[in-house]
């Protein structure tokens, strides 16, 4: 989006290792894929399946592992593992977008507050009473921040995001637009043929580093916080019910659904659209496959799955009709059994 | 998140019912849970697991059912359902917040409503022509009201609400940040290699104690209303199509889909991330478990269930072969009995 | 929602062809159901399974396939396909509500932007640098509009519509509330225990004549771009990944997640709460069930499912503890198969 400074290869492997085959004097502007690089891009290869296009593309320096050193003749850095060392190459050539300090015209702020001076609150926003921005923050259009809020250094909320009150963001967030943080957890009992809400009356508690995509919710706890612990990444659309805990540097693709209370440990993934119930602990490093149903706790790391396997809808049809007869299937090998055990004894 | 006031527990035992066992002139400040509680909490045990922190809680009084009632020395109160009481006491403890009376500067009314004078419009709220907010409705910064829209008694919308022209909400209506109501439903039709849209010109009507959580989408109807009746409880991120009727104290969790033209029934709940397809009814008092999917209507009532086990993903990948080929599996069964017939007939 | 125009028979017929069996001087004023139509409405019959109603509707006149033209004797228009007759019929009838030209005082625009004088503009709403809106374009309120963003003829955006820095709009295109477009694609890479965040260089292009439901989320490429082609029709809370291409006149329900990369093809439909996964290619005319997995390319047109059938739980409970030792069950049939060869070969 930005205009990209150019960067010769000699200062990108002296900033981020790796070994440089090819003149350092060579200049890059713009990370590409090999197939849309123009002269004057870098690109990389990161997938095997890729590799026919490093003969034809028009990059100027490619990013390679050890094992495809001469795959190529053109320009190239070695390094260990080329995804990473694209997505640092990037953040490098793309550096995050500044905002002019300063509270927007039209912002609405509530006394009591303190926004750091190189903070920016843009058009439309409107601040609670006694929240505070620490220095930094970046609050795009529209967000709107209960009483007593606190976002720490260097955070960016996009245009549209929401904190109910009391809520607390650490340094160096990146909130996208229309998450909502803090909002009342499903808390409710039946009482005489109604449901009576629970005052969620605790808070939510996000660490350094978090990034919350678009459209996700982040429930307040019922009467302890919900926490998103340093390091977290939750992709678009997921939602984390109440007093919920998500261990460090653990990332969530879209549309997962975590209910209330569930423990999930550090370093673990989540796949796209899978449920995790409530009251339940997952351990540190587990990964949880797209479309799974999490029900019961899990202790130890591994990659778990349960996702029913799609079929032409003919086949489904029929497979799900002895599925849904498998006790009848296993009474019939259990009979089949008893009949050869007959017979053989019979012999 | 308010100063909570602080309650005798003989004035809680007057107002709730139950009985008091220790000192009626013992007073809390604060719900906690049994781990958390302090000095000036009380708390309570809904799960019998949790039974060994009564021993270690730090609280000043407890709520636990008739079964428990000396299974602490604490000042306790002793009732038919502590989660409902807990429920009951929290309300009391902390009621909702107010706000006060009135229209914010930089809110944009549109001429030809009728905005009670008790209640409260936010910073940047729009509010289309002759939409009716009566007394006691508070609305958070940034809520977008059509046309013509009807909200009810004390009802709250959270920073973010929008509410397409036309829509009805009830009295007591709790909405949360992000819910859009009245969005047009999904209707399409396929005319000449193109989707025709067909205009989604019914409303939605929402009775009285309804919750409607973050980032939750109501849909208008295509020609009749979607209906959600009194005393629906709906999570986050459910998706309700056009013409839905949702029957009253029924209550969903977050990221559950509903097509269009379903009709679920009253006191029915569903799980997280469950899908109910279109056209199709569900009785009063049935439960779809989370992560399932309702192909066809349900007219007993029960809890039903349609979702793959989790399984470490190794086991997947077998067990999910072995499905994808149980007509196989199945035949193999077939072949096994004839056979047996054949033994069995030849001895 | 608006006072819509009385239309004759005649007149009807003469613009949307069909047979008119009854007298064109006939005038209506709204399309409604069968069952709701009153004197002066004009209904349809597009399913078998309401047509017991046709004796008892009050409307003026029905629309009906030619095997049902003597199934009424209402005055009636005889087509191939109602449903789609109603739908032209209905935009006939309920045009598209239009919106005063100019900019809301309230809102916010950043210089070197072109907005056409016939562009509407709602309160609230904040645009950025550079940002061009065509002629007849209507942003409803709250609308964020990123820098350099670009909104083709005749679009319109509902309130609260959030578009990042340097989207595409096409024309005539229809966007509900609380959509985001261009948010960062999830792009992260682990390096020395931390993830790295892959900055989100690409953009989001939107064909002309698509339509994105409330809450629904696109985000831009991670160095190309995101497509959705023309013609393109997305539900409610729709997670579109980065560098997704959605083939034309692909309708996808809502609740569906697209990761990263898939390419989907054209005249596809995806049913509500489907999950697709990345980098994988789906051909033309595919249509996926609802609630279903795809994990794989899809190179056949058809229909595809992956659903787990639902039962009562009990039966549920069984089946899946079966299903989930499928493994030993098929080890079971293999041990009865070598039994009867054995027997077999032993007569």
């Amino acid at each position: 989006m930005d205009p990209s400074k150019q960067i010769r290869l000699g200062e990108i492997v002296l900033r981020l290792g790796g070994e440089l085959i090819g003149d350092p004097d060579i200049a890059v502007r713009r990370i590409a894929t090999l197939q849309s690089a123009v002269a004057g891009d870098i690109s990389f290869l990161s997938r095997r399946r890729y590799r026919p296009l490093l003969d034809s593309t028009r990059a100027s320096a490619v990013i390679l592992q050890a094992s495809e050193r001469d795959a190529t003749a053109l320009p190239r850095i070695i390094c260990d593992d080329p995804y990473a060392y694209y997505a640092r190459l990037s953040a490098l050539i793309h550096p995050a977008q500044t905002a002019a300090p300063g509270v927007h015209a039209t912002a609405v702020v509530e006394p009591g507050g303190r926004i750091a001076p190189s903070a920016s609150v843009g058009p439309h926003c409107a601040i609670g009473r006694g929240a505070r921005l620490a220095q930094g923050v970046v609050l795009g259009p529209g967000c709107m921040i209960g009483d007593d809020c606190e976002i720490g250094d260097d955070s960016r909320l996009h245009a549209g995001v929401t904190l109910y009150a009391g809520c607390r963001v650490g340094r160096r967030a990146l909130i996208h637009s229309g998450a909502v943080i803090g909002a009342d957890g499903f808390g409710l009992a039946m009482h005489e043929g109604r449901w009576i809400k629970i005052p969620q009356i605790g808070g939510v508690v996000i660490g350094d580093d978090v990034e919350i995509g678009a459209n996700t919710t982040i429930d307040r706890g019922a009467l302890d916080d919900t926490v998103i612990e340093d390091g977290v990444k939750l992709d678009n659309q997921i939602q984390v019910g109440h007093n919920v805990r998500i261990g460090a540097h653990t990332a969530m693709a879209g549309c997962v659904g975590i209910a209330g209370s569930a423990r999930i440990g550090r370093y673990c993934t989540v796949g796209g659209g899978a449920v995790i119930l409530g009251h339940l602990e997952i351990a540190d490093h587990v990964n949880i496959s797209a479309a799974s149903l999490v029900t019961k706790s899990i202790s130890a790391a591994g990659t778990y799955t349960g996702a029913y396997p799609l079929q032409p809808n003919r086949d489904w049809g029929r497979t799900a009709a002895l599925l849904r007869n498998l006790q009848t299937l296993a009474g019939r090998v259990k009979e089949l059994e008893k009949a050869i055990a007959r017979l053989s004894g019979g012999e």
